[in-house]
């Protein structure tokens, strides 16, 4: 077993150096938040990780959960862990203070989230969706609701979830045809079904609290008759008893990874005994599920950095130890074999994968600051961050998602024959991880937001916006020697990207919608490029600054490894953009023209 | 369960429409096979697919191999089907009439394993192994050992192994350190262990053949002082009763997916009871063992292929089935919705798969027909045809390893939620099908094998002879309008490999290994989509040719699919060229120059 799954001196980098999360004391919110009290949830969340997440990461993959009678049953660790996440406070981290949470910044939680995944992807998932089922309820609920649910969610005794997906309608939300019937005693009666619910049903917790989905009886068709409901495994009845609440957990899937955490298919409604309860606005359910949903494709893409980041630590500390081959300048047989990272290949290998999760991460943090500033700021600014983080929330949860399952394979390829086999945890991130692209939204489904939606929002305000954001750090690279080829080469990657916006942009005046999304995916992998490249040099216009007053030792070390990693990124990684620009910039049509039937040998 | 996991159309379109494996019967050696024949064995090859194979694909992974006590036992279809393979002649399919074996091209050999492969690449394993070991056997073993080993390898009753691999010598093979001492009755005496041993011991047979490398005593190190001995798990006593020969199996891994066949580590001689036997001339062994090596890698190709293409058919299936969504331009909820095929962006995944995958076995059966070619040809036909399957060898192997991952991930996609979950096949061929950019040397292993040996080889013979086959098909694609503008787009490709090979060689002579080096793997990826381009080019010929004819039904659609792969592999995956020749183009020694400790935190 590796023993080493992320890099704290990165992370503090990040939220430190670069994105200076301390300056946050500023605003009201966030006032008690300085760098020393920081620096100790930095180090509680570093903790717990250690101590209970990451010693049961294999074992909770071997003993994955039972479905027995109608009860999902999960490692024992889990209950143990939900109930630290209680008392610790980490469930409510986003929160206010007034509802007994932390209100932490963002970039806090996302770097804590980033340990907890990183240790043990499967057991991070279960706070973290009884956190965004609480900031649901806090937002849309009534006082009542909150006060029923939130305190012991927060405690980690119940369990919150998103159910959305249906067996027909999991891309297509609009399709949904579980129904809620208005009652007199105003709650609705529930009927349908619900698939893929993540912890669905376990029992670590007394009750599981479904953000669900559904249509009011009569609503419109289409996402606008979608309303959002709490419909809790339990209900309380008239002496404040839990009572079954008639959903039943029907199936559990068996999965390719991420198996310390059930998925579990709900039969709602069977027994006609099922309360479910409104949750703000009738028909307004998708537009207020949006805030969770963007949350959490957010956090699948911390998720997804956080299982590259493991996958390259558990890679890197082999490299060094396997000895294999001998220098390709001096072969002869008779020398002792040298570590395998000597071989630039592997060297190659292991700057592909850091380039990719510390660019990953910088995305996120990013956007997490984004979130941040909207939420202390007013007006145009305000809406400003918003746009920024709407717009590249597709972008930081499939970049990560897609390349972190390449770079987790390089991890594995770094390891030969024993990345094939269970003695090293290669092959099980390679599991885990090809989750991502599928959940909170595909890739595809991703790539039809950004080029179908976010770019042309507000006129293509967040576009331009992003744009000037860019071209900001670009002018801020320009000023140091050290940086300046760089800033020039994603000043032309910038004015690609452009291009060929410009161009999708006449073929959707012009052509079908069809064309022109077409290879919206595509253009979904440009931006996220792009956009890590330029994460790259705001980090690394932090790096250049900090290497010129000559730091030494292990710091040199680690600010020079980043240099490296930076100049990967650019020279290797980059220059993918022009091939994906010259498909991008041609739209034949090809893949609307194929008939289904052309498949058909 | 998915009903089709290869296309037999496509497999003849190959075979007879693009290289002609009829046409061999102007050979001697070949004389036997007519077009009706081999049809007979093709039928015969599905047949077996379908009725043993392809039923056991699921449940072999469900059951993997047990180690018990010393000998591992396997799923029973694997004892009636190498029963069957030995009746059958599917182990001698290469060996000759005179040893028993059916003396077929190539070609058909090629086209068998991959259809044995598509329906359960696990189990095609086993024969695959016997069958090379045998063949090594047949050309350098002495005439008794023939005749001991042969009869019963080809029966199936004997697995045969390649066993070279050892704990601190993997894709360095010059370390190895298992020891042979001559005695004075010819057999050496056998001491160490290996690893990663591929069916290296089960309950199918009755007897297991290691073709094993080891080290005589005071032999020279490195390369040149390895041989090749044939190591049975049990020899023939003086009575010719089968006695145990102290080869035992220590261990069992645990793999992530090929689970249907067991990785063996071995101890030999620790009782120092082990008999080996000198096959070929002492010291050569590694040369005689890069017979089978090449062979194999070739297979591994065809596996890779094969899981990509069964992967294929199987998300093709779910799309024609699944209802989801709607077109972008009719997006009225109160429409049915429409099966998921119909998503241009689904289309675009189904056609990467398509065009990667049988663009794959176009590069196979291609570098079987130059195999096929020296065997029958003499003096500079013979050269010729050896020089351009050793230069295509590292690249057939490894396109399809790598990119069929990709396949594979493109066709898990398409399924979304399910494809994560054993519904369906996805999940497995996306686990078994990681083992191909390993086994049988790294791709790593194989961009130095191309760069720094194979293009430079006989004086850069093998790569002028590749340039002129290729540009001989651009010649001859230009007769034709419709494929004018893909000639072109060839010609120019070639044009930049050439220059990247050029820019390579000069850096090769003025710089060190390392740098001359450094990128090898990026330029076995370029020169793989080339080469695949080429094949496309190839089969585009035949496929204009056939439609000016105006076939109709479902042939039709055959050869329009095929033409819109064809396209699809011109459009979206040649591209891909720039971006590495840009990098090629680039040798700043980014990953020689960077320190292991600056990878330290």
């Amino acid at each position: 077993m590796a023993s080493k799954f992320f890099s704290e001196r990165n992370l503090r980098f990040l939220l430190f150096e670069v994105f200076d999360v301390a300056s946050l004391t500023r605003y009201d919110t966030y006032k008690e938040y300085d760098g020393k009290i920081l620096d100790m949830v930095l180090k509680a969340a570093m903790e717990l990780a250690e101590g209970l997440l990451w010693p049961n990461f294999q074992e909770m993959d071997k003993n994955p959960p039972q479905l027995v009678e109608d009860q999902i049953k999960v490692h024992p660790s889990v209950k143990q862990f939900l109930k630290e996440c209680g008392e610790g406070g980490w469930i409510g981290t986003g929160i206010p203070f007034e509802w007994g949470g932390q209100q932490l910044p963002q970039m806090m939680i996302q770097a804590c989230t980033f340990i907890f995944a990183a240790a043990n992807y499967s057991a991070s998932a279960y706070p973290g969706l009884t956190s965004g089922a609480a900031r649901l309820i806090l937002n849309f609920g009534k006082e009542e609701m909150k006060k029923t649910y939130l305190p012991k969610m927060l405690a980690g005794k119940w369990q919150g979830t998103m159910a959305l997906t249906e067996s027909e309608a999991g891309s297509s939300l609009s399709d949904i045809t579980t129904i809620a019937e208005p009652t007199e005693y105003g709650y609705y009666k529930m009927r349908g079904q619900k698939v893929f619910i993540s912890a669905g049903d376990h029992d670590a917790v007394e009750n599981v609290v479904h953000l669900m989905l559904a249509k009011i009886k009569g609503a419109p068709a289409g996402v606008k008759g979608i309303s959002l409901f709490v419909v809790p495994k339990k209900r309380m009845d008239e002496k404040g008893q839990l009572v079954l609440n008639d959903v039943v957990t029907s199936g559990m899937f068996h999965k390719l990874g991420y198996r310390g955490c059930p998925i579990a298919q709900l039969s709602i409604g069977d027994n006609d005994d099922c309360q479910g309860y409104l949750v703000g606005e009738p028909n307004k359910g998708l537009v207020h599920m949006f805030q969770m949903m963007n949350e959490a494709r957010i956090e699948v893409g911390a998720g997804a950095a956080a299982i590259a980041s493991a996958a390259y630590y558990a890679a890197l500390e082999y490299t060094k130890k396997r000895l294999q081959g001998r220098k390709l300048s001096t072969k002869d047989p008779t020398l002792p074999q040298v570590p395998i990272i000597d071989h630039p290949d592997v060297k190659r290998m292991l700057l592909f994968q850091r380039s990719v999760t510390e660019g990953s991460l910088g995305l996120l943090v990013q956007c997490a600051k984004y979130a941040d500033l909207a939420s202390v700021l007013t007006g145009e600014e305000k809406e400003k961050n918003e746009l920024l983080l709407d717009l590249l929330t597709p972008v930081a949860k499939s970049y990560p998602a897609e390349m972190g399952l390449l770079s987790i394979s390089a991890g594995l390829q770094c390891l030969g024959g024993s990345g094939y086999c269970d003695d090293y945890p290669l092959e099980q991130y390679y599991r885990d991880a090809r989750i991502h692209p599928i959940h909170e939204g595909t890739t595809g489904i991703h790539g039809l937001d950004l080029l179908g939606r976010k770019v042309m929002m507000s006129g293509g305000k967040a576009y331009k916006l992003y744009l000037e954001e860019v071209q900001g750090n670009i002018r801020e690279a320009e000023k140091f020697k050290e940086l300046e080829s760089y800033a020039q080469k994603l000043k032309q990657s910038l004015e690609i990207l452009q291009k060929v916006t410009a161009h999708l942009m006449e073929v959707g005046k012009k052509e079908t919608p069809e064309l022109f999304l077409a290879d919206a995916t595509l253009y979904l992998e440009f931006f996220g490029i792009a956009s890590v490249a330029w994460q790259w040099l705001v980090q690394a216009i932090a790096i250049v600054e900090t290497l010129r007053n000559n730091p030494d030792g292990v710091e040199a070390n680690f600010y020079n490894g980043k240099f490296f990693a930076f100049r990967y990124f650019f020279e290797y990684e980059l220059p993918k953009i022009e091939s994906l620009a010259k498909r991008l910039m041609n739209s034949d049509g090809l893949t609307v023209e194929i008939k289904p039937d052309y498949f058909s040998d």
